[in-house]
């Protein structure tokens, strides 16, 4: 951690991971097959990551590669996972879901940030295939996510600047309107702002390159 | 299974292994990522597929796609995914080693083997990348697998055909020499004949596609 930014790394590998840690990562995004965007780890990966790291693995729950529109039998497998990973030490989780119209699937997560209690959960990458990310990050911030990854719903985070500014903005704006509202705790609000930074600290390569 | 034969389905999903079953398939060999030739599924995928089908299913311990050499960090990984997958009710399991020049791994292939007794091991198809398939053949005999996963080291088991009907004979041969050094019993020799008619029944695809 330096200037205050945390850097999460994704792997799919201990070598990866402990290369990551030694790096200076701050968090590790755990996945196997990276290839295909990341799916869910075996256990054993996570058992020997664990004990190879000290930094917080946070564990991709995603049963395969494509889109992010869920059959019910993966959904059933989803949780199963969630569960497993819980069971395993997973320090947080990192899944999304979409509806076929390209909105955020708020019930499926619901179900999903159910399950996962208590770990902070990471809205995945998913969010760039959302129609609207304006409406979607009012939903994610709605159901509780604690941070989302995105690329501002372009190629990379350097040419999706412009849409994740915008969504700082937003999410600024939506604690602002909050606060004024419901009189939250100021550490409720310093939670949520975390969505603000994360989005640009995330690789999607092995070992330790990172978009900004 | 009809003609005697034993139609195996490699399915990396809950629908495909449902859908393999309903088709007539006498055993599921469980992958995930099986655009990369199939990696290690995860436990709750395991799960789910064990709830919803009777027939045996045999999972995949890969840790990635690519060769067959493995680092100390991936061996331990494939040893921990052994522990989880027979204590979620696997029926057997699918892997492969190789060294650097090509041959079968023996002393790694031991060590998995001794991890996941009791149940029966398949050979995968890292046998078809080894150098010299009849003195592979002849290692994972002797190794104790119980079946081996191969298209004749051709790209297809058809074009592999010429390769196979060799690797039949040598194990015949094999099994000859063996009762007559050693006086087994015909059981032991049935279950090793086994070797010889299963290579023929894989498919690697999803669904219910098979090679023949």
């Amino acid at each position: 951690m330096s200037d205050g930014l945390l850097m999460e790394v994704c792997v799919d590998s201990v070598e990866s991971a402990i290369n990551a840690e030694r790096g200076g990562a701050g968090r590790i995004e755990l996945c196997c097959n990276l290839l295909e965007g990341g799916t869910t780890p075996s256990t054993g990966l996570l058992q020997v990551v664990k004990e190879n790291v000290r930094i917080p693995v946070y564990v991709m729950i995603r049963p395969r590669g494509g889109d992010f529109l869920y059959s019910d039998w993966e959904v059933e497998v989803m949780k199963r996972d969630i569960e497993q990973m819980k069971s395993h030490r997973a320090d947080g989780l990192v899944f999304g879901a979409l509806t076929e119209d390209g909105r955020v699937d708020t019930e499926l997560c619901m179900e999903l940030l159910a399950a996962s209690r208590p770990l902070p959960v990471t809205f995945h990458r998913a969010f760039d295939m959302v129609h609207d990310p304006v409406v979607a990050l009012e939903a994610l911030v709605s159901l509780g996510f604690e941070r989302i990854l995105t690329s501002g719903c372009d190629s990379s985070a350097l040419e999706g600047l412009p849409v994740i500014k915008r969504l700082v903005e937003q999410v600024r704006l939506h604690l602002d309107i909050q606060r004024w509202n419901h009189r939250k705790k100021p550490s409720e609000d310093s939670r949520r702002l975390r969505l603000s930074g994360v989005p640009l600290l995330c690789s999607l390569q092995q070992g330790l390159q990172h978009e900004v």
